[in-house]
């Protein structure tokens, strides 16, 4: 099981690419090694590399290849995300998408053509490097597509399918061909709405069918602290919940599922009490059958010197933003130390699965399935209410998968349960929060 | 009078400042003083000077300034444009406006405040090099508050007056005290829908009462050329009539005049009409009472590498994009030599004016008068039927303001015209085009 931070720069904040100092990487990467961990995630500005849809610029790239180097120097893997896109509230897109030059990001041919040029240009100046951990299309893409996303770029689920085709393919031509689930991989990640939310174009079929292995994101500021408190089951679960709910749509039993991200949220999760969330949190990932690995969200708190950020922006680093490690990072670096030789998906698989009914009695796909699994839906509920009860987060296997017996003994399954009667739907109203991750 | 051109950077267009070469910047330079110009207007991207609300790049403030010590060791002057905002199409809006920031740039009072800073810092930067022309708050913002603008921020007139009243405040303050009309000026650039179009809440007023003269951009795709031809006298002549226009609403009858950008757009003037358009253009600007002088757009064609301009943009440079003179470069040259030694406004005003209708006899102002002055209108028709009686376009003078004799004595206008009965409207249906400049 791996261990890795996001990499949130403590000068600048991302703003940082544009005076890129290899020191300042090299100092911050300095400390999160210190941490005991094996990779970070690095996140380049896309209207930097690729300000035109024609002119990838050389020296961006070059100083992306530099950070994956001066990470190795640290004994750190990386893996690249590569159209920001968004982070932490803020939305980067090139003017030659914008205003006069609107065309949708998932949809327009000559937009696609060229996304995917960029993303296969990024992907082939790091493919050469040994650390490279991966190369993930973008961070939580999927925002862009629907609700609630200010200014949409909607596609629709078959759009949606096509664009991951071609970015994905786009990366894994240039990584050459490699076993599946071994670095460099190509991910795709998805922020929660891909399965808490049956509007979203982007669902749990992309996370599952495409990349070489299954990504989530887990954001307890989604409702789940609110319903359940900050140190609730349902918020020191949730990363092993969105992980198992994720992993019943693989079609492959041995598919690895990498957390990679999870934060302490401080609108939901009291300073004081962020350390415990974190731990029980990874201790609860670390139960999930196929972990590929966790990757707390971040790095380095975003400095107050910079604005507008939402409040609890300021406060989810490790570190402070003058590089002192917090409560959270000491907590972070004991839990990597006591894991780091804990292999991926060593444990024994959950035995006992709860069915989630994706289609009805006919087989006619449920209209919402989805929202029955977001915080205080009825499936989510019935899987809090199991894990409670036995200690452990059932695995999860959907209605049209279950008489599938090959695979269910393939991913360990010998009971299957269905939701109990009696558990209702808890309604929530959480406004929809400008961050995502 | 002086000459200048609009600087549009051979390499990398604007997001040349991404990489930043004060080689590439002088070899540009050196190639637009040839033209035997005095002055260059730049423009700075303001998300990369200020990507974040509250962080304001030194390097890139430094490189600013670098370039305006690179003119001037060419001996050229240079105006610097604050908030780009748009250029030839492309909206360059920082991300904290953006998506879930979005704010309203002329309203919002953080923004406000914020923008401000920008725009001070910016000056103060370059407000002790001696050849500062001055500092434009940002080119063609007014596009900015209201339709056709894809995602307009509106402003009110009141708020549109507010919002220049604090940038030209923030830039003077800069600046310091200096007599009128002499360098370093604070100025206030409009696109003409200021003047053509009764809905833009900035207006005529705006571009008469702030800032240190009357600004003007001329360009004919506006429904001129397309209503009279490249080379018709409604084409050859707007430039000189946008200026006489703008002059009407001056308060005071010196208040110099600057035609601050005109080009040739090759979707509405053919290449080979080209240098005689321009040519014609500059001998009836000159022709214009208190006439500053005239920037030509622009230095450089864009490079065909880049994609996505309207096509006419690929084909405004005086020189190719590789530095090949071109024959409208010619031609604008062999004109500066020629108009080089004219004194500012040294010709004699046209003595005749024709009233625009601005208020009715009631004293109500006239709702479409705005309207009447574009392309096609009447009052527009009216004074290129009187142009072309007398060879030389007449002064313009408000009904609002003709009895004023103290002005119009000082405005040298010793006859008065009303529009002449039996000029109709011609009806346009012009697409409103992407670009602006």
């Amino acid at each position: 099981m791996r261990f890795g931070v996001n990499y949130t720069p403590s000068a600048g904040w991302f703003h940082s690419w544009l005076d890129f100092s290899p020191s300042a990487v090299a100092a911050d990467m300095e400390r999160i090694a210190s941490l005991g961990v094996d990779h970070v995630r690095i996140f380049p500005l896309w209207p930097l590399v690729q300000p035109n849809r024609t002119l990838i610029r050389p020296s961006a790239i070059a100083d992306i290849v530099q950070v994956v180097d001066i990470a190795a120097s640290f004994g750190l893997d990386v893996n690249v995300d590569a159209l920001q896109g968004h982070l932490s509230s803020f939305d980067f897109i090139p003017s030659w998408l914008e205003s006069w030059h609107r065309r949708n990001i998932f949809v327009a041919p000559e937009v696609i053509t060229s996304t995917a040029t960029y993303v296969r240009e990024l992907t082939s100046a790091v493919a050469s490097r040994p650390n490279l951990l991966g190369v993930t299309l973008g961070n939580e893409l999927n925002q862009f597509a629907h609700d609630p996303h200010p200014t949409p770029h909607r596609a629709t689920e078959k759009q949606a399918s096509a664009w991951l085709a071609s970015m994905v393919g786009a990366v894994r031509a240039e990584l050459g061909s490699t076993p599946a689930a071994r670095a460099p991989l190509v991910t795709v990640a998805q922020y929660d709405a891909a399965w808490y939310d049956d509007a979203q174009p982007f669902g749990p079929e992309h996370a599952a069918d495409y990349g070489d292995l299954t990504v989530t994101h887990s954001w307890v500021f989604n409702g789940a602290a609110q319903l359940h408190g900050p140190l609730g089951e349902g918020s020191a679960r949730h990363a092993e919940y969105l992980m198992q709910l994720a992993a019943a749509w693989n079609r492959d039993a041995n598919r690895l599922n990498w957390l990679q991200e999870v934060g302490a949220p401080t609108n939901v999760v009291p300073v004081k009490d962020a350390p415990e969330f974190l731990e029980k949190t990874i201790r609860h990932a670390a139960d999930v059958q196929n972990n590929f690995g966790v990757t707390w969200w971040c790095s380095h708190d975003v400095s107050r010197k910079l604005a507008d950020f939402p409040e609890l922006e300021y406060d989810l680093g490790l570190f402070t933003n003058d590089g002192v490690l917090k409560p959270t990072g000491e907590r972070f670096a004991e839990l990597v130390h006591e894991f780091r030789n804990a292999k991926a998906g060593a444990g024994t698989p959950p035995r006992d699965a709860l069915i989630l009914e994706d289609v009805d009695a006919a087989g006619v796909p449920v209209a919402d399935v989805r929202k029955s699994c977001a915080p205080g839906g009825r499936f989510s509920q019935a899987w809090l209410h199991h894990a409670a009860s036995t200690g452990r987060g059932p695995q999860v296997v959907l209605r049209s998968k279950v008489a599938d017996a090959l695979l269910l003994a393939a991913r360990g399954i010998t009971e299957v349960h269905v939701v109990p009667a009696g558990i209702d739907r808890i309604e929530l109203s959480i406004a929809h929060p400008a961050t995502h991750h």
